[in-house]
């Protein structure tokens, strides 16, 4: 267990992919709401989940309290009130709506936030005509705003799944023709990779921009292991509701077995099985059957825990998803992104090369068992950036490889997600290791 | 004690106002709808405010299911799962949605109830020119209809005064300039008025519709009581406010107290005081300062008691108030109602004459120490109207008189409002007695 | 409907039973207790009930509080922090220990309480002894506290009860072959007896002792109405129980409705049903076969009024209750009091008098279908006693009659016995009225 | 950072101490509950806190249920219905009375509790007689239940600790005048000692008795850190309080943030301030001035994070902690442990030397910033064991080392202690890392 594979080449990702610009993560945000009636973009059926209107000001507050303020001179905010609307959590930046109550604000209308975006694009303009004449921190706080961004648009088309799921219309999101429902030939048996052991450099290492949770970069000792070369699918998941999963004690945390009896929890979010026994879920065009090879989405903690614990296997720990995800060359090629326009994790094709390890970046992000903690010597900015991160590294799990709602030059093989156990409603998946 | 009043003239407030018409009653609500914004229709910033598009749908739904459903041959249901969104508590017309989760739900959106609307009412254009032919129930079907949707009008005006009131922005409901605040000219002294005993009919006793819990009539004896000539003005209760009333526990019912103290309530609901000491109230135009000479609104039963308790005097039973409206031969004229565009209770005139009653019916209603329970003889009806009134007859109490946001034809001095103890979002005041 | 029966000869209760004195009451208390364990008197496991330890306790700091600290020269309370450990609800008397945290109290323990009551009564004797000197005042609340006493006599008996019920072990409060359960011959069915309509004046008109709440005395104008001539027995109430009347909204009030889906009631506290569908219910001796004929009790005021709609009935109003015990010379002679020893309500013999009325003292509190409030002309009184009966006057409904844990002299026709109507630990029934 | 110092020598605690035996650890549970009233051994103040009579009866089912049903010929259970009301958390051990509930069930009493201790310790002395003679899982489940009876004598340490203190009265579970409160003598400030990192073996790697979640051993690389030579003190954390360290965000994690506020925090549990400004806490004699030199306690995690971070230092992870122990060849002589009969972690001597590392065993758990996860290769055992640990490995921390509650033979190095991060009624301390 001698040898250091700490220097297993980087990944490349930033060379295939062009980093995100002001323009396109702005247009992105607007796309994703399009599809939406004004009433949508209001409510709020769970305290986890943001109307999209929200998000919409949100993201647009974050530029002008973070950049215009501070580095465009004469900025004349465009609302002194929407500081207080449209504040996230940030306590250095003062009060504000309660999260859960987000929901209940009519006001300022839809329109009224696509002025807000408007008006703090164009002085946005501005200020990116002169940023070589700004600090540097400038530039920093812009590639932040632009990553910033697209965290809310990965939310934005979660939260819009969830807040359609939710009413009893079942309306999809996409049209039904848009696109089609993945196929459902059946996968061949997942096969097991093995992974040498060794002491490994964690974190961000190469160029480009990285959240400061993902630093510093440190090593650790990994031993050897194995883990499957694809992601647990809807069918491999069907055994294991069908073998009483759902109903034994055993397999589960104590939290996640109360829970679960707490909630009536049967399957995972947004399945629902019909009168004749058929399995459907609801998905980006509204009710459907359950695509069978699809990777197995909206599962929390408990339930990717008690899946592993029933195939007598576990899941990875962060240190051995990004050891493996390096050992293997992961890339964003190939993987579900935001781009795709298809909100959905898709089936592996059933010719894949089982020698190689798939869907590791991509369609669903995984569970690991791995509690979000700050890395070794990590400490927490002065001033509201060391709200961003910082305050939430208790009680929650690292997530790790994007999903079909995350964009494709927001994710980095060192990145770092973080849900508390019960969350279901992000696009969360499962790979099994041992 | 011996004579008998039961002959009093009824009062005739059929003959000055013209009874509701479907046409007049449906483009009302669809009026007080119409200085929203879609955004606005959607939110429920609480339990027991339902979203404009609720009650504009629900009331809808009224109509299709007591009326088209059965009455016109052929009709189609505009959409069959209308019934489980729109069905308010009607056990026997099947399940439907939370009441608390109405305002999660984003469609049907605004558009899609309007046309619901529109395909309802002409439908109902159709039934109602062969009224004749059909059996009697259909057109008392029709006036109850035409009365729900009333007191769906006075909710509307009341939920989207709290819907707007909630919101960090206080917009108004009104353009500033619409009306003019209601002045604030000292009123005198309210004068002690006497009514005197004797055995009284109460009830529904004219021509024309009541609720089912207005009947039967049926005969009380009331001791003679004194009631004061007004209602409790906002500089009343200032009084009270200012000598201690919300902090003093032997003015409150244990009940009472609890709240004030878990809520922390110092004032009516819509009350605030500016950081200079100057007292504001949500009124329809947005914050503007307290009207001294209105009556004081938006109080729930604890504090209408306290109130009451404090100035060393009492509410009215329900049958006091009743004997004292046929006394003094109270009539909607001179009242504020939901057709003066005002949704705000009016000052009486300084000049007022203090040997008469005056803002019995309209402005607020008044808090009675009368539990809503059955008069003698009540029998729940059979089916879905059984529904409508007899199963909500505990733990509420009643109220008497309408307010500005009761239709003036909606209104009968029989009528009996009821709402729980800590409700306040209503349009509610005080009458003292003695 | 005009002849005055208001002249009624009064009943002549007092008559019959001797008074409660001092060193009875005190004793009585203490005798109820007597059966348990030291730990028993500890346990509180529902807000709505209080350790017996604490009764025992609060009656003492009772005497302390209203008699000897204002009455006894140089007294010196026994322990000042038992003010704030045994005060139930005075405001006026300081703050004090959460009703729901009672249970949580393990000290002072059962044996310094008895000490504190040894005190107490120690000194209370030499303040009897000289009463003559004393204001009148002393004598009156001597009365009220000998009248609180019993109250939590039966408080005792009922949450006795509870607690030993909600025991796993299900441990009998009297040794098993203590009493014998009642016998359950079968009744013949309830006859209907009428009562003729007139003005009747209401309230406590006789000699001796009465709580605030039964005054003043009042006329009320009462119509002619008829009532059943026993309390509904366990064999009636199954009747409703296997015609599915707990699975049927149309026959409960909307608030029972919830409440029966919410704890999934199916019968009245303390009854379950075996294995072998026998019924069963928690007795003074354990688990005991249903007896038939008894009296049915514990059922909420949701359960009665649900089981009168069912039998095309109702519930009395207070006011008839009083019109027709007065008018059938109810009398304590027969009915099931405390000083039974039988802490359970006893059926009517096979072959009473079907033109008589039965049972309407004693043996189980009757709920009416009238609310809680004040009789007019009542005010609350200054000062601590003011909390006594009428900062309760809201929410709640009136029973009448008494039961089988109430001390046999402590009963009036006039008592006004007040509960939620959710709750069922009390001895509570149902009388029939139509 | 290459050298291995997994051959540090293991420490020999277990040669100092000699290992649990079933008479003495049943003993000392007896002796923990000898000072208290039966009526203290009922009540559970909080769900966090069993009733002291409950442990009696629980850690007697274990020896029941673990031991005598399956070894002992011929046992019969002392009571049948005792698996309901004392399993504490076993699902493979059939349903139980709620953990919440514990509180509200006086039977069986203390003595009928105790009659059962007598009556399996009887049974387990033939079997301990006979212990040669039976399958090796004997000894092994008589090993895990001393080691689980010692776990509960913890428990009721601080259990017991709880319940006196939220008692009005503040009664000490000691006599005042049995031991001495400590004395406060200042100490030097603490040093920083460093520790050279390397690849460590974690986990039980000696002779004797480990729960199964110390396991596997497993290899883990440690950068150099430094600590601190000693617990954070009273008078250490007195100046962050003083420094408004409970009322600034930025020092807090978001849940312990939101908890302070909630909860209206100020100060560590048991501490209190009296009105002269003077600081008290609750300790084994009842309410006594502040101890400034022993090491502060009863603190969440939350708190001693928010310490570390107000002093710009942190915790240590659990991998520290062991490496640290061993290398300082950490033992337990010295510490305080629940054999001292002080209940209450003692000040370091002012003397003692600054280049040695203090108090890594006894007085204190320390909060380690790390989660309870399983150890690599860990995995659940099948059946009742299984539900020992494994169940509880999420969103925990781990502690370390032991307190003043615990027996001294009962600790170990790697023993990984766990709770959530707001819990606060076990002896909880802190110590610095960089």
């Amino acid at each position: 267990m001698a040898f250091d594979t700490s220097s297993l080449p980087l990944p490349t990702i930033a060379a295939t992919v062009p980093a995100p610009t002001y323009p396109a993560v702005r247009q992105q945000t607007v796309a994703l709401v399009q599809p939406l009636l004004p009433e949508d973009t209001v409510v709020q059926p769970s305290p986890d989940v943001s109307p999209p209107k929200w998000h919409l000001a949100h993201t647009t507050w974050f530029w002008e309290t973070m950049l215009l303020g501070q580095f465009l001179p004469g900025y004349q905010v465009y609302n002194p009130q929407y500081a207080y609307l449209f504040n996230s959590y940030y306590n250095s930046l003062g009060s504000r709506v309660n999260r859960a109550d987000r929901g209940t604000l009519s006001r300022p209308p839809l329109s009224d936030v696509q002025q807000y975006r408007a008006y703090v694009d164009e002085h946005m303009a501005r200020l990116l005509a002169q940023l070589d004449t700004l600090p540097p921190l400038a530039a920093e706080l812009l590639e932040l705003g632009l990553h910033h961004e697209q965290q809310h648009q990965e939310l934005l088309a979660t939260d819009i799944k969830y807040i359609l799921s939710t009413n009893p219309l079942a309306p999809g999101y996409l049209a039904s023709e848009a696109t089609a429902a993945p196929t459902s030939a059946a996968l061949p048996d997942a096969t097991w990779l093995p992974v040498p052991g060794g002491i490994y450099a964690l974190g961000h290492q190469a160029e480009g921009f990285s959240f400061d949770n993902e630093l510093p970069v440190h090593e650790v000792l990994v031993a050897p292991f194995e883990l499957q070369n694809r992601l647990v699918t809807n069918a491999d998941y069907l055994r294991f509701i069908e073998a009483g999963g759902y109903r034994q004690f055993q397999f589960w945390l104590g939290e996640g077995w109360d829970l679960v009896n707490r909630e009536n929890w049967t399957a995972p979010l947004y399945w629902s099985q019909a009168a004749d026994g058929q399995w459907l879920r609801y998905g980006p065009r509204g009710l459907e059957p359950l695509p069978l090879a699809a990777p197995v989405s909206h599962v929390s903690f408990y339930e990717a825990d008690a899946y592993a614990q029933w195939a007598g296997a576990r899941l990875l720990t962060e240190a051995e998803w990004e050891v493996a995800a390096r050992y293997f060359g992961a890339t964003t090629r190939g993987g579900t992104w935001l781009e795709s326009g298809l909100y959905d994790p898709q089936p592996l094709a059933p010719d894949a090369d089982p020698t190689q390890c798939h869907q590791l970046l991509g369609d669903c992000w995984e569970w690991t068992y791995s509690a979000y903690h700050p890395y070794p010597g990590y400490r927490r900015a002065a001033g509201a950036l060391g709200e961003y991160n910082g305050k939430f590294m208790v009680n929650q799990l690292v997530l790790r490889g994007g999903s079909c709602a995350t964009p494709e030059n927001h994710i980095r093989l060192t990145y770092r997600n973080f849900f508390q156990a019960d969350k279901r409603w992000q696009f969360t998946g499962i790979r099994l290791a041992r």
